[in-house]
């Protein structure tokens, strides 16, 4: 009747409808049709980032992840290398693998044994008649980035460019030593909230006095341009001036040097990456909750006063790292009103868990901060499928990154839509 | 294929489709369709019962409940008026209220703290830039109206009168003290059936002998024209005439004097409410089990013996009303093959638990009943569902409601779809 | 977006995009829009396996099935004769029978009592007005068939011809002495894959080696055309010959000689049944554990040693029968990615459970074997959605029937949509 959103012209009537520095409106999060064009314009075009390199350290190591409907398996190969192998057999299209993670010498079909190498190609489909030898039958495979053991994954045939993001997260990233680095823990979580709103919550501190009682503890990011007072920037001045004496030469430096959160996403320069360290305030050295060491140092870090490392790719990925620790955050929609998201720990290659680190110290910062965030997406997901619902301004101070996020989606969003002659 | 029921030239066709004094074809049941033209054609236009202004005696008391989509607040402001208020914040559209009922000095938003007043008004929005000031940001506000305690939503922007209604209800209701009452107990059911199978199942006491062992011994209902005998009509025509002797100057007189139901709704006259005063049968005061009086006597009764109270609004409310207890039963869509049922029991304000009343006596005869009529509708709405279904006539003497309903609910769809120009 | 699958036009480029040879694109497994289809062009116009006779032995015994949305009741009237019964009363449409199977006198609707005879004429409906009685309005009844016991109904107003099938199954069929037998146990599954997925993995034993340890024991249909060696053969034709020479003269010889599946379905010559005999490997003389006999002798069976008994029929339904034992298997879908599986086990009627038969060893052999294959096709299910899935070739050995079932399954349903003028 009155709301449906199927086609491409009431999509893009939608985008139409939206206000400069306003909300979204409501079909943005509750229509199936947005959420196949979302899955469709961004999860299947972009790059995802679907887990890390140090998860798969050896020869036939493997994970699965599934993107919308697309199961995938990341397998390391004989030659070192990683593979995004897609986990649909060749034959009949049976889901080859059914676990989460593991180590197999091949990849063996458990419908009808055929067999494949580690590197995707076909090894063996006995019973076939000889014909089918001349096939190409290896497994599809999607497009692959590794960055300082950050695994991304790009569904399209022709990926967008990744040597910008790479050159600008790799120097940022290098010393935390992400890509030789053990998973101290793994949390999954089904959020029922589309996963747009769990980016606009993650991409403002304005909600963090009340509802983030551990994260402000530790981080400016919740002062904002008007309620920061001289006292707060001089604090942070001050913090940043002692990282930049100590650290600049190392390339450890803070570089994110006012209060807020640093600019991200950028639709007018087209920017779907960002990284940055920033400073803690004084006393804490790791996003922990007494902001104490909660793990061995890691990668190239001389020591623990290295404040913090800021990674983030549209369109499902951020990351918070610690001298001693690294907490990543994969989204994955699985409906227009749940978002999968995955939380990972990861921690020194030699930590050892019970001596040299405890989950119990190591994971509540971002477990609790996970979960709180989790929660408030879920009732704005209820709210915003009203027909009561009016997007609301956004705080010039506060949601600029809101805003920001809102015009990078709406600009990929359009651009798929127009692009696409068959859509 | 065969049967899709989407635009509204099919929910016309099928509309053309329906044989007078006939049951309704299949579609009407089933389809997502028609759930749809029924939510935006009578539900998000008609008076939708919500509850009871007893249950928020107080400013700041409140219940929430969700038509539909769209969740409201019943709040009583400081000028102790209610407010059927959006539970949706102007901000970013969250959930204000997460509470099924309660009291509360304002709202405040749980996500960025945005808070109202007990009218709706915005009170705060700290953290936004000075110019928001300028924006109307009130909470949105449904209509609303209230007759003898009972509440009344209208969703629509211009809705339809009210005051017919409450000129017949009105007077009729007045005695029974429903504005000043207590609740005693809510009981919720979700029922497996289309709202529209839980009507044509009230509007019929055909299906009472078998299925409704309790009901029948208190009501003359189940008679109709073809089987009251002389001996049933003189016992009524004896309840009538006592009633009237001893009732008339106090306006407690049963108004009903035939066997069978009052007619209701009436499409020809385009009446959706209904209120009459009824007899039960010999040594009942009150629709309980044994038919004796269950709690202290409501509102302006002077003595048990005044029959029943009997109300009903489409498109979901009716109401049984004893001289010692009220029954009402809301009816809220969540489906086009499920239905939210809530039922109360008031009584007198200064009642006490244990003492004045028992929930154990208080409580079978209206719970067994709908709990009876439940099952019923559940296993109508499995069998219109399928291909082997086709509508069958209805009884001239016992389903001239079930006909009147039809009738009815058929004209507000088609009216609502061939007057609305988006459709 | 991009795949959706909702017109008649839309199913028609699916079909024609499959490759001679190859499996189905993945559109056929998992759209809403084929699965209505399958189930208006397949399922609502073809003779459907429901069940055997032998479970409704006495007039007044019924058991219910509900083929997509249509429920029916098989019901065993006065006069010997089975009928199937719409399950919906001709009143309101209520559901008239709400258990599984049973006996009764008469069905009664639960609703307003209206009553019908088991042949399904309308005994009485008191309450209604005189006029009614000059209605039609019996239950409705679908087409009916008994073979050998085996019943199949059809819900088309024109049934295809069931003469061929019944010439061919009846007299491979009857030795079996179904019409005569005890069911022991019944077992329903609901399997999370496409029907079409089930009769795939059902028309192959390419996946028995690995797959089924306790079928290849007793069967040689796992080896093929290519995998056949002499000895294998020689073990073929030696049980063939003994099998012949034994029986010729009762009709109870194998009919089927060689390795692998008796052709089935054959779109070419439109055959959707088919029935044969074939021998067991040595020392087996029933699809047991240990090849043993489990129950008594069945039907008309001198002996043992009678090999097995296939019978299977288009769109639902197969049966493997040994001389002391019946499993019949019955395919139900209840959306594009479910479908629901009963199946039967039967022995003689006077066999006694504890003391002629256990089902602890009646029932492992096909409980496995089912259990089995449920589990491969709904792994199968789930790699068929995925966009990572390319039809793969079937091999000329060993996948035949698959390849036939795809183009018997694909004529049906381009002649249905073809044919359907509303579609």
């Amino acid at each position: 009747m009155s709301s449906s959103v199927g086609s491409r012209g009431e999509i893009l009537d939608l985008i139409a409808r939206r206000r400069d520095g306003w909300a979204m409106p409501g079909g943005f999060y509750a229509h199936p049709g947005v959420y196949d064009a979302d899955m469709e314009y961004l999860f299947r075009r972009q790059w995802v980032f679907v887990g890390h390199s140090c998860q798969v350290k050896n020869p036939g190591d493997f994970f699965t992840v599934t993107i919308g409907n697309d199961p995938l398996i990341l397998m390391r190969a004989d030659d070192g290398q990683l593979r995004a192998l897609y986990n649909v057999c060749r034959h009949r299209g049976t889901l080859l693998c059914w676990d989460d993670c593991g180590h197999t010498r091949r990849l063996t079909c458990p419908y009808h044994q055929w067999s494949y190498e580690r590197d995707g190609s076909l090894a063996s489909c006995r019973g076939m008649h000889d014909q089918v030898q001349d096939q190409q039958l290896d497994l599809l495979q999607a497009h692959l980035q590794e960055l300082e053991g950050m695994l991304f994954v790009c569904l399209a045939e022709s990926p967008p460019d990744f040597t910008a993001a790479s050159e600008l997260i790799g120097p940022v990233a290098a010393p935390q030593g992400m890509a030789d680095a053990k998973v101290a823990k793994i949390v999954d979580y089904e959020i029922a909230a589309n996963w747009k709103l769990v980016w606009e919550n993650n991409r403002e501190c304005y909600h963090c006095n009340v509802n983030h009682p551990q994260y402000i503890k530790a981080n400016f990011d919740h002062f904002n341009q008007d309620d920061t007072t001289e006292q707060v920037q001089e604090r942070i001045d001050q913090q940043t001036r002692r990282s930049e004496e100590k650290w600049q030469h190392q390339g450890l430096a803070a570089s994110h040097r006012s209060t807020g959160m640093a600019l991200f996403p950028d639709a007018d320069q087209d920017l779907w990456y960002s990284a940055n360290r920033t400073v803690l305030v004084e006393g804490y050295i790791s996003e922990s909750m007494d902001g104490q060491q909660v793990a061995p140092l890691m990668g190239d870090y001389p020591d623990p006063d290295v404040g913090t490392l800021r990674i983030r790719t549209m369109p499902n990925f951020w990351n918070h790292s610690s001298c001693d620790h690294v907490v990543s955050t994969r989204l994955l929609p699985t409906g227009p009103g749940s978002t999968q998201a995955r939380v990972y720990w990861l921690v020194h290659p030699d930590a050892e868990e019970g001596k040299d680190y405890q989950l119990e110290t190591l994971m509540p910062f971002w477990q609790l901060t996970s979960e709180q965030d989790w929660e408030l997406c879920e009732f704005a997901q209820r709210g915003v499928q009203s027909n009561g619902y009016r997007p609301g301004p956004l705080s010039i101070h506060k949601e600029y990154n809101v805003d920001g996020f809102i015009r990078w989606y709406l600009q990929q969003l359009e651009r798929g839509l127009t692009e696409d002659p068959s859509g």
